[in-house]
């Protein structure tokens, strides 16, 4: 744990003392805090705190974890510890589209997305290029409408072969079962073309192109029971004009959901955002 | 029409010829254009124009005007010639919030929103000073569900007597009848406090509060037979966080509500906007 | 100091323990962090934090100081604490312009800018009346290049009759002498009317057109010795496109200054602005 | 030319009767105009038109080209006309970078960027694998301070021979001869890493976090003599804070200097920027 950059984050009811139990463990065992939020919501009654330090001293990370596994447990606290460079491992679900899946794998290589990509999903075929080209195992899993709770199970054995942390649903067009919404409930996040609770439904820019709007945008969001409407992680959004046809406002919008995907995923795996009951609470850079 | 600067728009229905219907004319006067949009939409099959030009010649506007209404009949052509300096006359309902109001007169006084403001009317008096502060006439028409028609008949009495060439909802907090949204379809801009088609209905940044979205708006649209679904102007957005309680959305709210409203206003009163069923075309600055 | 919201703002020199030095004697108290925001910047080799807490026991706001300033003392801190609800006395320096001002004027009308303000200076009798309206002392020091010193001498003894916490210059158009500037240094704000560091000089705007920028902005920062180009503490910025002849910069330049420069005094005030050598540490809502 | 496609866009010393030389013969040719954009720049007297129509008739081009020759001569009109989905041939010069080859590369394989490529050229061989994946000829021509002028003697060979259009520097960090610049003047696109006139010379990003600036920037412009000085056609921006050390500045600054560079490139082949002097017009979409 020497020299090394950590990230510290947990969440408990509202109590007093709840940053003095994470302050003060830090600073008895000499660890140099260097960037530390903590947000106190008092609709849900719920404490949020991220601090990021720097460890020169020789603890021992266990020792460390099992001192603050005490005091999370006084306070019912969920919490996680993990070295700044951590890389998660990373499930991509796609289809067809290539515009998320293309962005979020060039921040991988870049190094501007700290992740390992175990799998890429795909109901189609078309992508399998793609992630050749950046090395990663790609799984064809098409689907019928009767094959569909096999494909599912594929899928979710893969996710679990791989240890995966966090899925990705980098515009999978398909439509998750239940069962599959509430086993990723919390850890899959979505793009939904759209600014929530905006259009809904089949071909939002077209909808949006009949009402004549002015900005379009895209939300991405935990799934939860609901696939397109779980706690909301980032909206992205841009001004658009009469002379933007439905194709042009696709265009536009396929712009929009890469980038605010790309920001979501990147604000997960910075372990910045918290689920805080049906919204989030995410400590921006 | 020696020196002067014009604007002129117009739409009809798609059609070869419809801009040199315009453009030869002018050059027949020798007039000089000095910018010009046009805008052709295959969607609603109608065609947008807006021409600014300067007249250096002596030619009398009503030659002109007559001249041009030949062409415009031929095409079925709506139209408007003004000089660009002509200040329209426009009239603002109120309640009891100042932010878009304030905003508005204070654009009116520096100059930038080029306006005649003959009334302000209001269901309440606390506006009376500010009203007075810029050398307003103000009418306070109180209402009750009993006195609605009656209080709507003394608005609409207002609005003809002072010839009114637009309306205003700067935050008018009554919902208008039917009735008074047919007279005012197309002429009166309102200010919806949600982005639409986002939250409807009665406190929207409380339910955009317990949604968790991370960007709220406003739309400022005319009003048409539905008072908060009309065609829209303009749109405005900021971004916000989990920090922010619903007070906290109400106050980031009005400051987009101002400047939306604010900048459709003068959009429309710099003839930009044109009506296109249920959408607009809006050539930008 | 019973169910009172307080901000407590500290910086030092970066140190193990400086968090907990902070957080320990709030807990200490019983009292009940609801936001904290801490950075240490290892740049600059300093640490700050700003910590919401609510005072639910009797303690005496006497003993919390005295102890706080032991440990301050011992890390070398400067520190703040304020009932959130605290209006600073801010003074504001104008000359003909008012677009800065009937913003200020306006958000602190409507309390969204928690703010005394015992008196507007200008060396123009322009804005007594708008000053009048907010029942706001107007001070007329009319300058010369003969009598700048002695006017100087007046603004001086104005602030200090005042106690002002913060001078706001909203557009004044003098250059102050060097020794007003030390005087002022890091607790006076100033809006320059470019993006810093971009158009120096005079006429920023009619220099931005000439160079074809797509993009115009002001900037609004502390003033130090040099009165253009102190710590930045926000930056407003908004596109333009060729449409815009130099009188049209001028007007969406007014614009941006009086949303930035409001911004930048809200910050101030609401105590999430800290001078860091020639930047700032600002922990933005 | 029948049921196609075209733009025509035009520039002209200002003068009466510059839209109806246009228009008149696209009416007298049947030529369905869709849309149309002119200005006429009062400060360098020049007019700029761009006009895209169908032709759903049978009239033939070169005769149509003919016919307009005339005209334009007679105004001095530079002009250019083109089918709407003409594919411009443009050169790309990278170094070591890739974020923006890879978006331009990207949109150009998506069709969103309606361009073909003959070459990529660079000093260093890291991208020839992105190039190949895209299957666009690679030369790396490497560089040193005696083999500059041959270097640059092999650029020009392959832009000549591929008889591109525009050349695009994506990040190519090399500084073009003066005679390199003469010749590429106002038809290659350059990006810089900073908001003009925002900080030259190297490192501009530490630059920036040494003056604590609250935004970044990035410029696209065409080159002239001065490689980082000439008109510009876009610039993007975006928000930082305190916690951006230059590390981080300088991966905000790659996103937007991709995501601007590409957008001017776009505008550049849609054939909306027009050169004005130093300065461009550009009717955005």
């Amino acid at each position: 744990m020497s020299d090394q950059h950590w990230i510290l984050t947990a969440q408990c009811p509202s109590r007093l003392g709840t940053i003095d139990a994470v302050t003060g463990l830090l600073r008895q065992h000499q660890l140099y805090v260097t960037e530390l939020h903590s947000f106190d919501d008092s609709h849900s009654n719920r404490f949020f705190i991220r601090a990021c330090f720097n460890a020169e001293s020789a603890l021992k990370e266990d020792d460390f974890r099992q001192q603050f596994s005490e005091r999370a447990s006084e306070f019912e606290m969920s919490w996680e510890l993990r070295p700044a460079d951590y890389k998660p491992r990373v499930i991509m679900l796609v289809s067809k589209f290539d515009h998320c899946l293309n962005d979020l794998l060039y921040q991988y290589k870049m190094g501007s997305l700290n992740i390992e990509i175990p799998a890429i999903i795909s109901n189609h075929p078309d992508l399998k290029e793609l992630a050749g080209w950046y090395d990663i195992p790609f799984h064809h899993l098409p689907i019928t409408a009767d094959t569909k709770p096999q494909q599912e199970a594929q899928i979710w054995q893969i996710i679990q072969e791989s240890n995966a942390e966090l899925v990705v649903l980098a515009r999978y067009m398909q439509v998750l079962s239940a069962e599959m919404c509430q086993k990723l409930e919390g850890w899959a996040i979505n793009i939904h073309h759209s600014l929530l609770p905006g259009f809904k439904g089949a071909k939002p820019y077209h909808q949006a192109y009949e009402k004549g709007v002015k900005t379009v945008g895209a939300t991405a969001h935990y799934i939860n029971d609901d696939l397109d409407e779980g706690p909301i992680i980032a909206q992205g959004i841009d001004s658009v004009d009469h002379a933007y046809y439905p194709d042009d406002l696709v265009a536009k919008g396929r712009d929009i959901e890469r980038v605010t995907l790309t920001r979501a995923v990147r604000q997960h795996v910075e372990q910045r955002v918290f689920l805080n009951g049906n919204r989030t609470v995410v400590f921006a850079q």
